[in-house]
């Protein structure tokens, strides 16, 4: 292992905290909040100290990296940045512990959402501001974002990038790992401009279009006030619901898009299946949850804004869904699971997985039936390889694995099943809200520190798909030359 | 498809059927219970006259099976024995509900244990007895104990003994299967009958000895007393536990004692994990309930027996679980997907396909780091071939799949998340009793007639491990020639 690479790159990750800070202390200048200032000017200080001292400290020449370094890096940077991350609001008071610092930034960079306030209102514009703004970074990721502004990135960076990147298979749309980087961010940065332009025309003022458009664009979910999107017009709750979807889309297809290849993006079997699943999940709760509300057109709304963000593993809320019958919470419960299309900002297994798991099962019936029989799992139009298709049901048994472990382990709490299962399934697949006690009305507040840390690491699992962590934190790891 | 084959075949499963209630025909002469007797005559009558007619009408001399007839052979024969053992219940009026019938057999043919009875004191001896017998019959396999006493059967019926038996992989013990079949049947009969002699040492009757053997033999879980077994003496309780842990274990290595070829038994990987599985997790729980005993002996006893009964999805209490802290009651949930090992009468995933899932993760993670290694996975002292390894991720994929459809088609009731989730996973993974409203001391009364038809089609997916009725019900089986 390349320690002192390792950790120069951290040091460097350091400095980029050190640099957004920038953003929110433009905010607090804004809105002239003095604490928020001198807590984010703190914090780029410390920041940009500590990635200093790391820079010093360890000096190499060697820049290879291997699937190894990849790893640690990946783990360590989204720490760091976590730990960096919290500090204005504990700096600030406005969270005075720091753990639930902590578990606030966590879940903002992890895009889950999952929060720990119980009265957001009260917090000053610019910690919104950051607040959401970790969505939007954590959303496209940290590591990539580095890629596209770093000179000099070798290309060896694809590990790097391998491990941050969500889904089974990560391509590279151009040569260059450090292109590709740039265009994704490209498309990521129009779309949420265009998202904030489409919000602002509405009830929203351009402070909350850009904030909730943060949450949007990172599939993230931290929101400015306590009932969620309830208060806001139809427009605006359309508007997201749109948007949530598209931002759950592979962002490959929308480059496709770009160099006109239609064709590609028309003939896409997950974009197909993950459409599938919206519409399937809305039509069916829309159908449900009809005797609640007074017209069709607002169940249907209610419907399809709950379905888009727990699909594409958002978290908004314009209901308190806890309240829906079973059968909608049932139903919102296994959508978790899905999350939304690979290669987009979404948590979850992913529907490339989800689809790829389902044929492999229909592989393994035609085997019973016929030994003899060869058969192979096509998607998007490719065989996929018996090494990706191993892959991907291995993740899923490690998935279901890692939740059985966290639910366990957070079950020393004094709240009953349905909180601590559904708060271990939505901080791991990064949506946010759960059932019962964590409900959309409700927060994580009443956990102890124990379990908040808990949560905190199952939602950087998640948000990494689980290897990373595993691989940086084995000991055997860091002792091998 | 050889279809004239199969249904001649549950001509003669139907047969046997009415051959079965000789045995509660003499219970009820016993105890001059003439109206069980007559429900019990009458079944057989039906049974034998419906077995008569499918024999007279399917007339072939083609007696070939492959792996289509066994997997169609399997899920039919498990429908008709539950669909005729029923009767009794309806016809004596002691279950009135012919659904409510249904699902207490096939819970009894499965071994599950789930219950709908709220008074099982007012049953009839004859209609107890009845009850646990289709555990033990169920236990060893319908078809097993077919293949063992019909003669003239081919060899060709491994496919048969495939689709029953449970587990990742079928070994024959001896050359042929018809013999493999009696071996298994001899030891599981000298193990009923010594278990029926060790209780009776104590304070049960002989009654109660014969019926608690049933239910600890086919790790079924069917008392005859509201509260479990917490009234019987901790002698009883011990001895139960210890017979629970040992109806968990690999039938094959009973014969590899008997064979005298100890070093096999004691090599065995499955073996030691099973019994690492029990030991953790009744130290844990000993240690969490603790406080709610007045000494440490009445905990562990509790805790032992509990972890036993749930990790051998037996399903026995002799606490009610449900009130105990949520560490525990999470632990025993988690418990309840493992199951005992393959290749006994337990349910659940098997201790087999956990351990091969786990290794394969440690393997997945070593391609990682070195992606030109060739890793295989280990399992009592073999390399797992590629083909049984990615059939048991397979399986455990569809596996969740199902218990997700089956816990959201359940959901159209009054009850929350944590009783239909807990209900759904219990009786997919044959254990009986769940958490919240179907905890030990509850049953499944409540539950509509629709959602008693799905948890029974769970609990046969979860005994046959669901391919077999899969396949059996898809239309293009039948169609094809």
């Amino acid at each position: 292992m390349n320690i002192k690479m390792v950790l120069r790159t951290v040091g460097r990750i350091s400095q980029i905290v050190a640099l957004l800070m920038l953003f929110p202390i433009v905010v607090a200048i804004i809105y002239s909040e003095k604490r928020s200032l001198v807590a984010f000017l703190t914090t780029a200080a410390i920041s940009f100290v500590v990635g200093m001292i790391l820079l010093l400290i360890f000096r190499t020449r060697n820049r290879v990296i291997y699937a190894r370094e990849g790893f640690a890096i990946t783990a360590l940077a989204w720490i760091v940045m976590a730990a960096l991350g919290a500090l204005p609001f504990t700096l600030s008071n406005e969270i005075p512990s720091y753990v639930n610092a902590f578990f606030e930034t966590v879940s903002g960079f992890t895009t889950t959402g999952a929060s720990i306030l119980t009265d957001v209102e009260s917090m000053s514009n610019s910690m919104l501001f950051w607040r959401s703004f970790t969505h939007w970074i954590g959303g496209m990721g940290v590591l990539v974002f580095v890629m596209a502004i770093i000179p000099n990135i070798t290309d060896r960076s694809i590990h790097i990038m391998r491990a941050e990147m969500p889904g089974p298979i990560i391509g590279k749309l151009v040569p260059r790992v450090k292109d590709t980087a740039k265009i994704l961010y490209l498309i990521y940065v129009v779309l949420t401009l265009l998202e904030i332009i489409v919000l602002s025309l509405g009830d929203m003022n351009l402070f909350e279009s850009i904030v909730h458009s943060f949450g949007t664009a990172g599939t993230g979910g931290f929101g400015i006030k306590s009932d969620g999107l309830a208060s806001y017009s139809s427009y605006s709750q359309w508007v997201i619901t749109i948007f949530m979807l598209i931002f759950g889309i592979n962002f490959n297809l929308f480059y496709l898009l770009l160099i006109r290849r239609f064709k590609s993006v028309f003939k896409s079997g997950e974009l197909w299946s993950y459409i599938a699943i919206f519409a399937v999940g809305t039509v069916a709760i829309t159908a449900n949850v009809m005797p609640l509300y007074t017209n069709f057109s607002e169940a249907f709304r209610n419907a399809a804004f709950q379905v888009s963000s727990i699909v594409t593993t958002t978290g908004y809320a314009t209901v308190d869904f806890n309240l829906w019958p079973q059968f909608s919470k049932g139903l919102l419960f296994i959508i978790m699971f899905s999350g939304a299309c690979a290669g987009s900002t979404a948590g979850g297994l992913k529907v490339a997985r989800s689809v790829m798991l389902v044929k492999n099962i229909g592989r393994e019936i035609k085997k019973m039936l016929h030994p003899r029989s060869v058969g192979t799992v096509r998607f998007e139009g490719k065989a996929v390889d018996e090494q990706t298709l191993s892959g991907v049901n291995t993740y899923f048994t490690l998935y279901i694995l890692c939740i059985f472990a966290v639910f366990l382990l957070i079950c020393f709490e004094p709240f009953g099943f349905e909180t601590n299962f559904t708060a271990t399934v939505s901080c791991f697949n990064n949506v946010g809200p759960g059932l019962g006690g964590v409900g959309p009305a409700s927060s994580y507040a009443a956990y102890s520190d124990f379990s908040k840390i808990i949560l905190s690491v199952a939602m950087l699992l998640g948000r990494l798909e689980i290897f990373p962590l595993l691989i940086a934190f084995s000991p055997s790891v860091w002792l091998k030359k």
